[in-house]
């Protein structure tokens, strides 16, 4: 008789529950449940006063009632035994971040303190902690401190410091009212087995958590407010478990909500892109996965740590236990195409797109497809966000060169395109610069979709491009930490690499670099990169000069 | 008893008279002709054989019909006394060149050669010239001829010695019957006075002539085309006269055609858009004027000749007697604003424009107006048809630098506005830096209707714009030429300085610098500078890569 994994995946608007075959990684079932109060960045439930702007706040109870209906929802679809469901993995939004009582009560479940915006989980793109944000580096950078080349010399808004600090400057008694702060999958996990655990993918990536050097020191917290070295001291788990870990088993209430058996292991968690690297069939060093939506993140796996260009972080034990997880980024991918459809597509596109019934990216596609590298006479600088990935500068502007009156829309999508697989293809450049091996792609994400992009992502990259063949890696990524946790003793390295061979599906498409297009690719990568160290390694500053200007009117 | 001169306005399509009072400019009638065969660009009158792509030819019976019945409706309109008529000017495309016979029969007038596409007139913009124009170019080059530099370097394709020389290799009994090779606007002022004679205008800016050097030599001719040299040994026409000289008076026959006395006389004729500095009121060194339409045309007058860089042409006695006339060029102004409106603006701009029944620029400018220099946080160089005046490089092109994703249309317009007017500031600058001073701004054409984008130009230039008070600017420099040959016995500088004076209206509408702007675009464009001198002059050669890589995909 088969055996069962559930992976639970936790988005921003919704959770979605996957049942998974143990042995075969089949998908037997899935469900989604919306949060009630999806994203609360109006108004707190219940309450009149509008939020400040960039605030986004969840609730904590949609999360649990979320997992309890869609588990119903798959056990109900599949008609399974529901005792051969052996264990539950999750995947998590992070940094979503929570204060909570040492018994694990939210402080916004407690009446006193539901009123008060600062009680509850502050969603990982709440963005109201940005001055905090400056100040952590700024003071980090001031020290010294080494842990910030980790993250490119930036600690983000999102995480965990920031969000920390906002409460205890602008709400000291919430944060002295605060046993713990507590990652959301973490607080899932503590509520389903009565065991709070930390877990290091997000505690390194968001929580600034090395496994050889532990956390921030007291020194650096008590300079940035005098008592905030509590955080680490005593209200963020000591605890660290890498993902797959058995954090415990279902406590008897929650088993009996959930008709499971008490003996259903829960595995430690981890940050919903990063399982969609396990989910993707990755599990090992020399594949670089690219999770390519309205920006594109980078995760690679590798045996070392080395200071890469630009790296948005490294976590040892981050995603499999024994390997080093760097992430890098590109900030503005789907969003720049999607700037460029909306702001600079003329009606004639539009309406050719609706005939069609087609979106406007894909109408420009269909007349780009066909086209040669370079042939637009286009090259376009893709730092329409900012490069935080390599360059690490949020100063950087776009830049579009080669312009003619018979440049048409869609030369400028495709130079679009190409511009963004040179960004790409100088982050992996910072990965085997660093003699850490980029040998092949797994790609997942919406622009997948997209042939002549993913195409054009081959030549450029010079690398064959696999599409991951599990339609939700990330919920299949959790699922298979749920069955690494319940079947492995030992736990670690081998059950989860074991688990990634034996599940993940092959392929949904491979692309393989055209030996033509790689040639003349690499002649535009030169001019490219040309323009990317005039303009981002300090030859020119004008696009900081121009970005101050404008600040300034 | 008040007097009158006629301008008659050669252009593309039609031909225009403008009946004027010659002691105060009045303009008392004016009325349009069509040419009946317009520009002939798809077959030869009475033929069905199509014409090369780039081709463009007229009719010279059109010009005639033409002026013969725009002077018969001003005449009726008016209804003044055509005895009154003292003289007529005339202004002409240029350079629009014919092979004729020795009495002034043109090639095409002729029934053998009626159906030979090389005897007819070739219009200013016949492109079939190029690989021509190119061997003249490399052949001067090679020679280290000295009268290229006058020319920017590059002698057109649009010129006389490519035209000319298309005729003597692809119909070389046709350059055998062409006993002369003369400018429309001279072959035209032939039929009417029976005398020719060769306008200085034309013939120093497209034909090559300076007045202390002549013409190129019979070595330079004879190297580029064995027999070639019968050009200006015998085709071209020896005397060359100011504009505004008298070249002779109406033939009888053509006074009683036009009911006009046998005394009118009739004046060496002009290009047309340098009539356009007469008519808005400059006949002196200081003012510098543009003729802003799909290109900008830049003129200056000045007392000396000086190597300005990338001029297009410098004649001395070109517009004004005893001046040297400059010419410079910006080659996509209007319709660089035009391709930005038609391929790169969404549709609820264009909607909203439809709806206020503006054009899509004139939306664009009503989102646009109130901005201040720079706040688009964007650069723009405006080579979108390569920059052949100062830096005289057709292979170089657009470039925009500062795109996010909050960037919007209005903001595109706005820096795309900005950067010809900061083309315009370069090439004043050339003429500054070589101590030929100018103090003022004179500005005709459709673009000054655009009160945003004049102001621009004000505060970028940092000088006064008086917008032409004459709304037909050239077609009443023509009347003023006509003027001048009536009336002064000795004619020349005085006698058109004077009726300048007199004639030419007050200026339409004034421009002056707004400080605080002028500071900001001194900051601007020194920015513009940086990145104009590292792709204009070397520093990045991508721009020609790109056009490059672009011919050969």
């Amino acid at each position: 008789m088969p055996t069962y994994s559930i992976g639970l995946d936790f988005g921003t608007e919704s959770v979605r529950a996957l049942l998974v075959d143990v042995a075969t990684g089949e998908a037997v079932a899935t469900a989604v449940e919306a949060y009630s109060d999806g994203v609360i960045d109006e108004r707190l439930p219940g309450s009149t006063n509008r939020l400040p702007p960039d605030w986004a706040l969840q609730n904590p109870a949609d999360w649990l009632t979320g997992l309890e209906r869609t588990i119903a929802a798959v056990l109900a679809q599949s008609r399974i035994d529901p005792s051969t469901v052996a264990g539950i993995g999750l995947d998590f939004t992070s940094c979503t971040v929570l204060p909570a009582r040492a018994d694990g009560t939210p402080l916004c479940e407690i009446p006193a303190f539901r009123g008060e915006r600062h009680a509850w989980p502050k969603l990982w793109k709440h963005h109201g902690a940005q001055a905090q944000a400056d100040r952590v580096t700024a003071h980090a950078a001031a020290r010294g401190e080494k842990w910030l080349a980790r993250y490119g010399g930036r600690i983000s808004s999102e995480w965990l410091l920031p969000k920390a600090l906002e409460i205890a400057e602008e709400a000291a008694d919430l944060f002295e009212a605060a046993d713990r702060f507590v990652e959301g999958a973490d607080w899932v996990v503590w509520r389903l087995t009565d065991t709070l655990a930390r877990n290091a993918c997000a505690a390194g990536y968001k929580g600034t958590w090395h496994k050889q050097e532990g956390d921030p020191s007291h020194d650096f917290l008590a300079g940035l407010r005098p008592g905030f070295e509590a955080l680490y001291a005593s209200k963020v788990p000591r605890d660290v478990v890498s993902p797959g870990t058995a954090v415990g088993h279902l406590t008897p209430a929650w088993a009996e909500r959930l008709h499971l058996p008490v003996a259903t292991a829960v595995a430690a968690p981890i940050i919903d892109a990063h399982a969609a690297v396990l989910g993707g069939g990755v599990a090992g060093p020399g594949t670089f996965v690219m999770m390519m939506g309205t920006s594109t993140c980078h995760l690679l796996l590798a045996d070392a740590e080395r200071p890469v260009e630009g790296m948005a972080g490294v976590v040892e034990d981050g995603i499999v236990p024994g390997y080093f997880a760097y992430e890098s980024g590109q900030a503005a991918v789907g969003d720049l195409f999607a700037w460029y459809a909306q702001h600079a597509v003329p009606p004639a596109y539009h309406a050719a797109a609706a005939k069609e019934a087609l979106s406007v990216q894909a109408q420009l596609t269909s007349k780009a497809e066909g086209m040669g590298p370079g042939s637009s006479g286009l090259l376009v600088l893709d730092w329409w966000q900012g490069n935080r990935s390599t360059l690490g500068r949020s100063d950087l502007s776009g830049l579009i060169v080669g312009a003619t009156l018979s440049t048409r829309p869609e030369e400028i999508f495709h130079a679009l395109v190409e511009a963004t697989a040179f960004g790409t293809r100088a982050i992996v450049e910072s990965y085997t610069d660093q003699a850490l091996p980029v040998s092949s792609i797994v790609a997942g994400g919406g622009l997948t979709r997209n042939a002549m992009l993913m195409q054009i992502y081959a030549d450029v990259t010079g690398r064959q491009i696999a599409v991951a063949g599990a339609p939700q890696a990330s919920a299949l990524g959790a699922a298979m930490l749920g069955a690494v946790a319940a079947g492995a003793r030992r736990g670690g390295h081998d059950a989860l690499t074991d688990a990634v061979a034996r599940m993940a599906p092959g392929p949904a498409r491979l692309y393989e670099p055209i030996e033509a297009n790689r040639r003349h690719y690499d002649l535009l990568y030169r001019e490219y990169k040309r323009l990317y160290d005039y303009f981002g390694r300090g030859g020119s500053e004008v696009m900081r000069t121009l970005r101050g200007m404008r600040r300034r009117m």
